[in-house]
């Protein structure tokens, strides 16, 4: 069914380039573009038919897009958005992929044009995979995308957002942007510390005997330094109280180990095994 | 290449069936016997091919075997092999593949009887999965596995032992007791209990907004909270020390984190990653 005539993509790597597919493939879309600052990677989503149409040149992107994804790095999405906004058709649609919410939306509200509307979108999907090449008509198919509308957020937009992604194959759920950034801090960003930290303390001579548990356990660690240090940088405060959380239970069984109270280290290790168990493969 | 007349296996579980599998579709025995406790699982074994013969005896089961492995629970093990060398054949092999191997080695070379031989193993394959339903012929193939023989190892038996592995596929080394217990500390014991904190620490009401991440991440907290009790309790003292080391390189991601220090952190995942990458897949 199709919902939009242009759909601009901001940043076309993995996810941008797996929204693009979709949209295609799904014909929701009559025609995608991608705006990107590389003619090589463009033309790699080209190659991938994630994207009709290859820009280097944002006004030429944005030109009567009704849809326009931000799939860029959380510390340059804010910003791309007030600027770019400027050069969209009153009414079009602005949303994002960024993995934190919180400083996203609030310095988007706070500078925003008005003829323009704006919600945020975060979906779960992807890897530590990256690029145009990796592109995945099917990475939201099941996938829950988290939107984070604010009282300032305008009803409609919100709507024909929701109902994109759920086109997509997403599933769809609303949060705040706080309970999105405090959620994601504790499910993903400290998950991602813990891992690096795994990883980081593991000496050469150790690398034969990390068999497919610790891959399994550190493989988020792969993920590029330089966006996650942003997502960090942005979700600062929640990350710290997370880490605590996980640092407390942790303590629970180092203290069960140093005990040698192995009743109470069952239990924890019972415990996890069915939150862990409950969530699939 | 035939190697062994009568292989026993005790314990024929997910690597117990492996072995067995394994053996037999490469030829390297004539004759594969399951040791086990309920005639149930014993079925479940020889429906899968995993072994030729199932026995609930242990005399019945250790008879005139040339090579016996256990593949039974770490606590189970030194007890079984003391108390089964009783009923072996002068000469005969004795081998486990128990994942820790301090108190294993030392509690079997206390108390074994002279005629027959041991040489402690442990193969870095397996899965959360459990039952000889999921025994795979290629479990072993390409993986490491450790022999820890020490200076009372008999020089033909570790030769054998070492022969039979690789003859399974595996690729063979070589450590004490002591080394190969603090080396899976790092690798995956403490990643274990990183896991199940993580996992541990996730309320319902989260469930939807772990995604793929968190899944690898916390996969291996699905094992069995029996086994793994018995594991901590084998490797106490090293799975402590390795987790003070795990913590402290931590608490320099919470430190960088806490003081804003972006650069600190990049550094810091960018050596994460650089250990993840070297692993592979």
């Amino acid at each position: 069914m199709l919902r939009h005539n242009v759909l601009t993509i901001v940043g076309v790597g993995l996810i941008g380039g797996s929204i693009g597919l979709a949209a295609k493939q799904r014909g929701l879309v009559r025609t995608v573009r991608g705006l990107g600052r590389q003619q090589s990677s463009l033309q790699r989503a080209l190659t991938a038919g994630a994207i009709d149409e290859g820009r280097l040149d944002p006004a030429a992107a944005l030109a009567g897009a009704d849809l326009v994804i931000f799939c860029t790095p959380v510390d340059q999405i804010a910003g791309q958005i007030v600027r770019f906004a400027e050069l969209c058709k009153p009414g079009a649609l602005l949303t994002d992929a960024g993995s934190t919410k919180g400083k996203i939306v609030a310095d988007v509200e706070a500078s925003l044009p008005e003829q323009v509307h704006f919600v945020g979108s975060h979906p779960l999907a992807g890897s530590e995979k990256r690029g145009p090449d990796f592109a995945d008509a099917e990475l939201f198919e099941g996938r829950w995308t988290v939107l984070t509308p604010t009282p300032r957020t305008n009803a409609e937009a919100l709507a024909k957002v929701k109902a994109f992604w759920m086109a997509l194959g997403s599933r769809v759920r609303t949060m705040t942007p706080a309970d999105h950034d405090r959620a994601r801090a504790l499910t993903s960003h400290v998950p991602h510390l813990v891992a690096a930290a795994l990883a980081g303390s593991l000496t050469p001579e150790l690398y034969d005997l990390a068999a497919s548990g610790f891959r399994d356990t550190t493989r988020i660690a792969a993920g590029d330094p330089g966006l996650w240090t942003a997502i960090f940088a942005h979700n600062r405060d929640a990350v710290l109280v997370a880490l605590t959380e996980v640092e407390a239970k942790l303590q629970e069984f180092r203290q069960a180990v140093t005990a040698q109270d192995w009743a109470a280290l069952q239990q924890l290790l019972s415990q996890a095994k069915k939150v862990r168990d409950a969530l699939g493969s």
